[in-house]
């Protein structure tokens, strides 16, 4: 049968399942990322685990979220995870070196291979040919420890390339073209896979900018072959011999089949607050902006900073405009250096920042009040850029730099400028060290986890119990969101390293005194608490199952669940169940006891069972959707217990 | 009688006053800087006075300290200060552009004239032959308003340099010298002025460094001459036209006189906590360290950076050392970047940061928990670095370069390489984009302030009462610093634009009941507040004035007071009164009520008067020590009134 490149990456990584749209299939994992922001916790999951050596080919940590110091957190921060990384054999990345996803498609992405990354804009690698795809940070933790990831098995997205784009219009506009069609949901459960003839006047680069922003659309991944971009692009990093080649089989077809001309597409922009909200640039030019900014890993290319250059050159931004330039990395801002570029930023009043994500996660350059800022960032959900009224653009560089000059949203093509062509660097520089190489194990098991005050392992915990005994400390309504159960924010996530500090702040949105009942509760019996339809919604965050099981959490009694946070807590051991009568909601009070008996077998043996309530002749039918392999882990307490057991089993290390 | 050059610039701006040491004299300023952390309520107070438009001849505000977005505060604060230059006149530097002092220096300065700027370091332009001053914001808004600042007539310390800086050792060392020396009280009432053959192999910007540091001896200001270095700096900067030779007359003498032999020097650092803390770098060789940090106005020249740049070129930094290149400004970060020093920077693995105070201010950059960071800053002060067990100590950008490469502490002569040569850029950049001219009147009064939802109008505030009868809300112990007053800090700050909201913090480490009471106070009676000695110790922040007062304080009544704070009350319009008989403090009460009658006669009339403590048979004998000047602020309810009525008064306007 003819493959696509898709289920080339997937048959060559089938551990388990079918390739069967929509079934459960293990996937073997090749390679890992993880960033700052996620990886602190994952490293305190391997340490948890017991994970002697990472198992991937490589695994690596980036240090490109955090790096802005306003006290000691964020420092001893990348002092834990540099240790971490020489501990179990990761590559290293130091603040300053860059953004992650760039980075890794320099230094170490290989077609043909598998990565898994703890940032939802993993799956920029896919331009190099790659199956790659984001995650939880527990997810990746299992994968360095050399587990499979379980997904469904997605549909693929053909997209052919034709035509020609024309001048002033980029890679970003092509995948703005893909969100206006489909909006934020058309990717959903699918893989997109580029091809054609479009393809061959797109770099590496370009095509990264596409498979960014393939999250955007919701896409469990981007994939465009390795072909001789990719080989030329791996020759220039030094590392031609990670070349091989990756295309579709001849006759190979695709569930889903569309086509982009490139030639008809024109300058796009995403209006607030949606990467979804599309419009021609046209359709809103002449509205004024406070903020100009160039960056990020939606736009990492040495051209996407290069042509910005060459439109401002020898100019000045409009007064009152912020012209903020992100450099990709180290690597990428040396070659704009020494081609003139910078210089020519500067000049026009550039605000030049320091290499990495900075205010694509709103990290520093957060809009005036109201103001309109332009970016060539991936997102512009609301509150994202650290202003809660903001009013956040998503273009390409041509776009943002054109209307940096004029002060006002300006369709590119209205400059009264040829169009620049943009040389790439002759000998562009390979910067080796902006990764530390993993320690050889003999090194590395000697290596102690360097801590700060404000890093904690995470504490044992115990497994599932046969019997209960459990009061009830919340009932809550519908659709709480995980930023309920545990927020996010500057007050809260400084502690993403601190279970027992970040535990403070659980569900204290909704009941202040949650924290100090829950405590008693950890120390005696557990708890339980009771919710309505929807519960978990938002963001993916692990630490909103993770932080109420450390306060004594053991069972979730709901109307239903939303899809990630039923699977976090599951990962760490939370009973997620749901009522088959959601009348019987009404029936239980906050205080209530639930009495569950013998709950070990039943678990295993139904998908539903009664429980009851003490001192009330009342019997409640519940349920669990627990898959088998799921049921093993919440026997065992979640899956840091059942692969710390694994290990401890395995009669020999291999390192 | 022959003049030094601190006594030509003061008796050629002398408005009152007698030049003897001590004595308070009256000086015309004609200039002022402020930067964005203080300049906020600098412009709110030129509101509340009325003020039309500066009567400087130059005045203008730099954004260089928060210039790290990470919501809409600092964003919308800058907006706001734009504005108010715009309205009132003055020149506007937006963020991004650099550090106040070195660009006033390039744009800005004047051999001759006096500077008053609301930044300790604002003695830096001294370099210039300027009387140049820090002091608190309102003294700033005064001087902006055309009003003399009053300060006692200093004593000159003539310091005479001989000899020739050796290899490895540069401006930086001199300075460390004298604090070596004379620790970081030494300065105190005195004006520094440097003369004799060793000035000659100083640049301007070196002079800066020296100068700039003059607040950390704690001097009152620091002098050079205007020689042919000085008409050399500003014909580079274009502005030839503006040099006037400045030098002591022959036969000058100083009121303290010594000498530095340049040639005896060697490389310097000041340990960690505080800038008086100097021993010779060999004395801490191999220290490991964290940070190396190559930037602010204390290092600030080309050459601070290029010679950095000369020494780690080729090389890579130590693994574990963040390598933070602090540039000066987009003017000099331009030419760093044209010359191939960035590149070098770059490549040998530095964070390069946008060009501003950033961690100089505790903006980024804190250290991890209890490492060492090698700093070219001028200060080390506990906890200033933003880490609260932060190691901090003060070098060169040899020593520096030098450390970083090594990962220890290390004098740069011990390096295996020649001194290099820096040259300077033969054709400088010189960007007048970085600063935005003053508005022509016309134009500038139709301009209206544009106020972000954090800031707030200073409200009106009332004369003095002739009768009062007040609560005490506190009664506090000695050294209660205007930390305890009203803290500074990430949490608090962000307010500094908005006293309604800036003031819920105030006293709250002492009681946090004290707002609730204190609002209700200043509804009704207002209320004062007792003290032991050294009542208002620490920071000059003048919030902590003008927050209580704002709450309704209207008398703070202790056994002594810290300078400045004292100066601050006075200029809000709280009467400071301290116990004559310091055993008064024991027999009142917090929660008694004072009685004050016919308060603006006694206090005209005489520096001591009896208060009574209503319903106990207690009077208590109070003293003030304000002088005429300031009697008259304090009935007219503090300064902003007072130049308000007078503006008032003012039959017409010039402009």
């Amino acid at each position: 049968m003819a493959l696509n490149i898709t289920q080339k990456l997937i048959q060559s990584h089938l551990l388990s399942g079918e390739m069967v749209p929509g079934e459960e299939i293990g996937l073997k994992i090749d390679q890992t990322l993880t960033q700052d922001a996620t990886g602190t916790m994952v490293m305190l999951e391997l340490e948890a685990m017991g994970v002697e050596r990472a198992q991937t080919e490589a695994s690596a940590q980036y240090v490109d979220h955090n790096i802005i110091q306003v006290d000691n957190k964020n420092a001893d921060d990348h002092l834990f995870l540099q240790s971490a990384t020489r501990r179990f054999g990761l590559y290293y990345s130091r603040p300053g070196n860059g953004v992650s996803h760039p980075v890794h498609m320099q230094r170490l992405a290989k077609p043909g291979k598998t990565l898994l990354g703890s940032d939802s804009h993993t799956c920029a690698n896919g331009c190099m040919g790659m199956l790659a795809m984001g995650a939880g940070g527990m997810d990746v933790a299992l994968a360095i420890a050399g587990e499979p990831i379980f997904i469904k098995m997605p549909k693929v997205w053909g997209i052919k390339l034709t035509g020609e784009l024309p001048d002033w219009v980029s890679a970003k506009d092509i995948i703005l073209e893909l969100l206006r069609r489909h909006d934020v949901k058309g990717g959903v459960g699918k893989v997109i896979e580029y091809y054609g003839p479009g393809l061959k006047q797109l770099s590496a680069m370009d095509r990264h900018v596409i498979a960014n922003m393939g999250a955007e659309l919701g896409a469990t991944g981007t994939v465009f072959p390795s072909d001789e971009v990719i080989r030329q692009f791996l020759k220039e990093q030094g590392r031609e011999d990670d070349w091989v080649e990756l295309k579709p089989d001849r006759g190979a077809t695709y569930d889903i089949e569309e086509e982009i001309n490139l030639s008809e597409l024109e300058p796009l922009i995403a209006k607030p607050s949606s990467p979804g909200n599309v419009v021609p640039v046209s359709e809103v030019a002449g509205t004024p902006i406070y903020q100009s900014y160039i960056g990020s890993s939606a736009n990492p290319g040495f051209r996407d900073f290069a042509i910005a250059a060459e439109i401002v050159k020898g100019k000045m931004v409009a007064s009152g405009v912020s012209f903020d330039i992100n450099p990709t990395s180290r690597q990428m801002l040396t070659d704009l250096v020494k081609e003139g570029h910078i210089a020519s930023l500067l000049q026009a009043g550039a605000r030049l920042h320091q290499a990495g994500c900075n205010g694509c996660i709103g990290m520093g350059q957060a809009p005036a009040t109201g103001r309109n800022s332009l970016r060539t960032t991936p997102r512009n959900f609301p509150g994202r850029s650290g202003t809660q009224e903001d009013s956040v653009f998503l273009c390409s560089p041509e776009t943002a730099a054109a209307s940096a000059l004029k002060g006002e949203i300006t369709d590119p093509r209205a400059l009264d400028m040829p169009y620049p062509k943009v040389k790439e660097p002759k000998n562009p520089t390979v910067d080796t060290s902006l990764l530390d190489e993993p320690l050889p194990y003999e090194e590395a098991k000697e290596v102690k986890l360097h801590k700060g005050p404000n890093i904690a392992s995470i504490p044992p915990m115990s497994p599932l119990a046969d019997e209960m005994e459990i009061p009830i400390l919340l009932k809550m309504g519908d659709n709480i969101s995980t930023d309920e159960i545990l927020a996010g924010g500057a007050r809260v996530l400084p502690y993403r390293s601190n279970l027992p500090e970040i535990s403070k702040f659980a569900f204290e949105i909704i009941d202040k005194t949650y924290y100090a009942r829950a405590m008693e509760s950890a120390a005696s019996t557990g708890h339980a608490v009771v919710g309505g339809y929807n519960y978990g919604q938002g963001s993916s965050r692990e630490h909103a199952a993770l932080a109420p099981r450390f306060l004594g959490l053991r069972v979730a009694l709901v109307k239903d669940f939303a899809r990630i946070h039923w699977q976090n807590l599951v990962n760490f051991g939370v009973l997620p169940l749901t009522f088959v009568n959601a009348e019987d909601y009404d029936q239980i009070e906050q205080g209530d006891v639930l009495e569950l008996t013998d709950l070990r077998n039943k678990i295993k043996q139904s998908q539903e069972f009664t429980i009851t309530v003490k001192g009330k002749k009342l019997s409640i039918q519940v349920a669990h959707a627990l898959s088998q392999r799921q049921i093993e882990v919440m026997l065992e307490g979640g899956l840091i217990n059942l692969v710390k057991e694994r290990l401890r089993k395995a009669s020999s290390f291999e390192k």
